[in-house]
């Protein structure tokens, strides 16, 4: 195939044509393809309805010899994307019984019976390459038509993302000849958007090439990018991130896929150390992003969810007079929960966190969004006041992450 | 204009092509269409590219009699809608001077000169509709083509917003004559999306309306929907979900905007009732989640997040004993577990989950996605055995999802 590949995304399903979800299946296949230096050139929507469906799908081959559909190939009459491709590109189906052996299999594993609708999901096009999905009932499928090349995917995400890794990304590389564009993301917690620009001024004055910035809950990531051939382009990119690093210091976390809840797992993991958490305000999410992390059983011995002062008192063994005098959303309660969570569970460190995450139950010199972490060790300890006024479920996710970033900076000072 | 309009939604630019940002206007216009009836069949994001964009309009109005278009009226000469606009329907642009004056006027209100390139912005059709725009420079446009209807707006999102308030809803009010679309959403946990199907064999042959299904991690959506006016439109759906709640029962956990912990956390309320958690495998997940809801406080009281057998002993009360006999995830500790949360926290209810997460830990016994849940009250317990062999966090989100459900299923029979 020629360089100039470009590439179409059909993401199917009436549910994406109303006003509450959105495609982001295509920002994996577009993350795949800007690896390989393949432009996508539109990328579309439509519903379970199969006439515009095969327009859809005719409209994009025309503009491009690249082709990703997601969704449309679940077991009900919904779905209709099979029989959309057969009609546009003139294909015949069968049915492939093994892939209803499997699907048999799978049910029975569970212990239940396949129902009959189930057997749909093992149509498939005469000719044409079946994609076996180990994730889940839907077969996906690579098509070659006319020399244009048509890979369709199921719509569940992370079915989608094991097929882009599985057929799709070995296949670019192959066609393509190899990556063309690299990538390198450094990550931020601790800082708004606003105080990471205004950090980057001589950075911005000095690199004509553009840097991306984007903001999400809790951190900032900075997106570095250069094409051309590998070694050229790694060394670029090196030289702006040592730059980069210069600026900002520790307030780097991690890079390109880290999260910090995996960050501060592996710095646990290389001391053979252990955490455990008392948290109030944060429900629990504390305890489940760092158990979000494969093998956290290694180092994460338990939490304790101290919703009331009785709680706090028992499981955290913080004293009712701490809590008398200061109140429960307090530095000192916030103190004594890490210490607590320390000693009961036995571990190398301990977080506590208390707040008011609202909407109710602020006052004037405790409002809503109030919060104190605490993050202790054998003999010292750590601590940050802060406030996050906003919605309740945006402030335990701002929370935890500002809870982990204390725990990462007070691991890499002792 | 008759009942059986349609809408097409165009977003233009490069930049919602990477792999990085999505559109996101679209739903604020789909919304707007929705209350009024009017279905979106097609959204698309196409690049700044002139022929792109000539193609995708006219796509789209064979397809919908109604298109809204978002982006490319910046003063740059990226911007290419006016000019892709004025090729794929014909039309005649001419300067207007007003706009001119008012930009330059806008330009020195801020003590600047306006750049020669927004006087482009100055360009609009003659014989079609200019639409001032009060929050930024780039006017919109509403234009009338062979009986179609062409909204034109600016692609930053307040801008955009205001744009469809002041001028798309008072036109979408005043041509549909004020026909609304009603909508009514049943909730079921505890089913794959096939078994509903199934079980709908016999809804689907005597009703011809469609009902669109949607599944998602743990819970299956059944979207009901009628048009016309209010009273008759609302007793259809009443008709409707009083076959389907003969169909399911107590599968029905809630209704639209209902999730299970919300819905858990009412009938708690309404009881004066409480409860508290122990879990392993959802490492804090399952308390976080009750705690998602506003004013979970009066309900929740704590939860223990075991993720050792020491935990387990320790905080939940757990007899060793049992461990010893039965191992980890088994039901006895599940139970062990729920009637520990119980008496440690004082509560009505008390949860218990144990299971093997993975990816490590699965055995031939007790494979990875084994999971025991058990719920204790005064004088009674329930335990599911499930088995959700899935990537961890998905296993995480659906074991909660089973905990909540069986909570609400033992509330509602004891």
């Amino acid at each position: 195939m020629s360089a100039k590949h470009s590439a179409s995304i059909i993401a199917i399903g009436s549910e994406m044509l109303g006003p509450t979800r959105v495609d982001t299946n295509s920002l994996k296949v577009t993350a795949a393809f800007e690896s390989f230096g393949i432009g996508v050139v539109r990328k579309s929507v439509v519903g379970d309805t199969q006439d515009q469906l095969v327009d859809e799908i005719r409209h994009s081959l025309e503009h491009s010899d690249i082709l990703i559909t997601s969704g449309g190939l679940g077991p009900t009459e919904d779905d209709m994307t099979r029989e959309a491709l057969a009609e546009a590109l003139g294909l015949t189906m069968e049915v492939d019984a093994g892939i209803i052996e499997r699907l048999e299999k799978r049910f029975a594993a569970r212990g239940w019976v396949m129902p009959e609708v189930n057997k749909r999901q093992a149509n498939v096009f005469v000719g044409q390459t079946t994609l076996t999905n180990e994730r889940g009932t839907a077969p996906g499928f690579h098509i070659e038509h006319d020399g244009k090349h048509v890979w369709v995917f199921p719509g569940v995400p992370h079915e989608l993302e094991w097929m882009v890794t599985t057929y799709l990304t070995p296949w670019l590389a192959s066609t393509t000849g190899g990556q063309s564009r690299f990538r390198r993301v450094l990550k931020i917690a601790g800082m708004t958007e606003s105080g990471v620009e205004e950090r980057l001024k001589t950075y911005y004055a000095a690199h004509p090439e553009p840097l991306t910035i984007l903001a999400t809950s809790g951190q900032t990531e900075l997106h570095l990018a250069a094409d051309g051939a590998e070694s050229e382009a790694l060394a670029l990119i090196a030289a702006r991130e040592a730059e980069l690093r210069e600026l900002f210091a520790h307030k780097i976390f991690g890079v390109d896929d880290d999260t910090l809840e995996a960050v501060v797992g592996r710095m646990l993991t290389e001391r053979g150390e252990t955490v455990a958490t008392a948290e109030s305000c944060t429900g629990g999410l504390l305890a489940s992003r760092i158990t979000d992390v494969p093998g956290s059983s290694a180092y994460f011995m338990g939490g304790a969810v101290c919703y009331t002062a009785a709680a706090k008192i028992d499981l955290a063994r913080v004293d009712p007079a701490i809590i008398a005098e200061h109140g429960e959303v307090s530095e000192p309660v916030a103190i004594a929960l890490a210490r607590g969570a320390r000693e009961r569970f036995g571990t190398t460190y301990g977080i506590g966190v208390t707040g008011i995450a609202g909407p109710g139950g602020g006052t004037e010199a405790k409002p809503v969004g109030t919060v104190h972490i605490a993050v202790a060790g054998a003999d010292a300890h750590k601590h940050w006041k802060l406030l996050w006024p906003m919605e309740r479920s945006l402030f335990k996710r701002i929370t935890t992450q500002s809870a982990l970033d204390l725990l990462r900076l007070f691991i890499v000072r002792t």
